[in-house]
């Protein structure tokens, strides 16, 4: 197959370009970098240093016998994506090409702005893409679980069907999302939805939870093929944040009470719903939309996780409750359903011990280089 | 009260400036005269030419006791609209500084991504500057009654309860929109409501049904002031369009069978209801969502009442089915709600044979402006 993964160079998307070409597809990677300039300009560097794209393209093909064709350009930038999709002629896109911080998007009117008009006109962009030169082509699109917001009902698949006053109909799962970026994520849903039933697209529309973890196949014994990996209050998500306290050995900071529930994934689950997902397009005209996660913890519980690993090694991991920063539910029912990729063959890594272990140890042997002043949140949300 | 109308050289911002002006509030109207730029590109110049809006602003006042206060400059540029907010302080600010236009929205990429990043920025900027400038005002923005669709159930005035397996929450109304320009509209619902969950600003959203008509209170004697009247493919409601082609003794062209059913009112209910949204401000944090429409028809019964009032008139108006260039249902279950504006106290004026009389004998009267040719659709949506 003939992969082209936009937001190449993140903390998804390299190790998902690794994942695709050693499993023998043609994949190019595109990246304009959004990320890494927004951490430096934000003291929001990642634990250690990656590789630009381009070299660590480089540094995969010398060691393994394949390659990522590495591309940099935005892809809000409609002729540079145009022309990358009439170039390689994909079979599948996966699009990851977004602002992925909530708290980014929450930090000031640019900030917001910035993340409104990248991520929707990248998805703009991208779908007009398929339908100008790649009719055929199966779009795989990053969506969140938090574009569902924690509503009082189980959150199903994507779709709901309502029943009102003796009538029914099929619907989107009402979305009601607790931040601007995850808004934009239910912008990029909706226009997605529209041009499918417009043009006939194929779309697949992940709806991911938070994703914690470090080392995939490719990486695991060549630390410079590691994806980014942030501790920050930014782009950190909290379970990694919470490794590199417990490395630190600073206490585990817990935004309010911590009952806050979400569906959470290691990232070699995200690399197995992505290749499921590509080995199976839907048809055309058909948005098919999976939740992707494989287990559910409060935010206590993950914390209370770190600190029995930490204590397997040895290690005193507290836990210190904050103010929470976030405009958020911390008491809320919380059922999501994900039969889908269950369906499809994921075979889910759940959090252990070990994996937990894994990690500490990791960020420990890098401990001189975490800066525990960039976890703390550095804003409220209103 | 002190109303800062954006977009107030539209078919509704215009008639709106000078009515609240009459009533005695102080009015600023402001427009960067996209929609003026737009037809003229497109050779979809209206009826009659108008005034632009500062000269139409001097008849006005030469003409009465009252003052528009126009302003020219983008809603989409931040720093211009806040300025304007800070100095104008308003109590309310009427957004209708939108690509109104469905059909532009689906015409090229070009319209397309104009008529999402204009639409959507504006009403980010305007949330912003209520936000930052002046966060006790009152945002009535405009939407339509096209964010829904046309679901199997009946529509609620924006919210539904929904039962699912036994739990029960409150949404946002499940939209489908049917065009670009459709969808802009639910992303601006759905992010005012997001912003007015974060930071508690008040705020009415309209969902306005299809316009029709052209003489109000402050016009039917000063032809100048009239509100520009489109009868193309693109800016043109279709009862509109169906009067100037009685009033040019061709065809009324009807998309496929006609029996698209959507809810109507005159142009002077709009004024009526931006009146009531006005003096019943809701409260902070609050998003009241209101369906605007007085009565609902089929588009040949339009056509029918059209040629009965041409008829009556002395003139034969027919009927002529062409290929549907949109994509809709064409056979749907229409029951939508709309007690909201009847609880504030809307007096409904109806689709009255008088009514489309003065329509028609006003176009017969310009007879010699029409250019048939607009009115037929240019392209088909998919």
């Amino acid at each position: 197959m003939r992969i082209l993964i936009l937001g190449g160079d993140g903390y998804l998307g390299w190790p998902a370009a690794m994942h695709f070409a050693a499993a023998g597809h043609t994949v190019q990677a595109v990246d304009n970098y959004a990320r890494r300039r927004i951490a430096e300009e934000n003291n929001a560097q990642p634990l250690f240093a990656t590789p630009e794209l381009e070299q660590r393209a480089r540094i995969f093909q010398a060691g393994s016998d394949h390659r990522v064709e590495a591309v940099i350009g935005d892809c809000a930038d409609y002729g540079f994506l145009a022309g990358a999709v009439r170039s390689f002629s994909p079979d599948a896109i996966i699009h990851l090409a977004e602002q992925p911080s909530a708290p980014y998007s929450m930090m000031d009117f640019e900030a917001a702005r910035y993340t409104l008009n990248n991520n929707l006109n990248t998805t703009f962009n991208v779908l007009w893409t398929i339908h100008e030169h790649a009719p055929q082509c199966h779009l795989i699109k990053l969506g969140t679980m938090g574009e569902y917001g924690t509503p009082d009902i189980d959150i199903e698949e994507g779709w709901i069907d309502i029943s009102h006053k003796g009538r029914s109909d099929r619907f989107l799962f009402p979305r009601q999302p607790g931040s601007l970026y995850h808004t934009s994520k239910v912008f990029d849903t909706d226009l997605i939805w529209f041009y499918v039933r417009t043009w006939g697209i194929r779309c697949s529309d992940l709806m991911q939870g938070p994703v914690y973890g470090l080392f995939t196949e490719q990486s695991k014994q060549r630390p410079e093929l590691l994806p980014n990996f942030h501790y920050d209050d930014l782009f950190g998500t909290v379970l990694n944040r919470f490794v590199v306290q417990a490395a630190a050995g600073v206490p585990m900071t817990v935004y309010g009470k911590g009952s806050q529930v979400r569906g959470y994934l290691n990232l070699v689950d995200t690399l197995q719903c992505l290749t499921l997902a590509a080995g199976n397009p839907p048809g055309e005209g058909e948005l098919r939309i999976l939740n992707q996660f494989t287990e559910t913890f409060s935010v206590v519980e993950l914390a209370e996780r770190v600190k029995a690993a930490a204590a397997g090694l040895g290690m005193a991991a507290d836990i210190k409750h904050i103010a929470n920063p976030r405009k958020e539910r911390e008491e809320h029912y919380y059922n999501p359903r994900s039969d889908g990729f269950k369906a499809l063959g994921l075979k889910p890594h759940l959090l252990t011990a070990d994996v937990l272990a894994e990690m500490i140890d990791y960020a420990v042997s890098l401990s001189d280089n975490i800066d525990v002043s960039r976890i703390h949140p550095r804003f409220a949300w209103s």
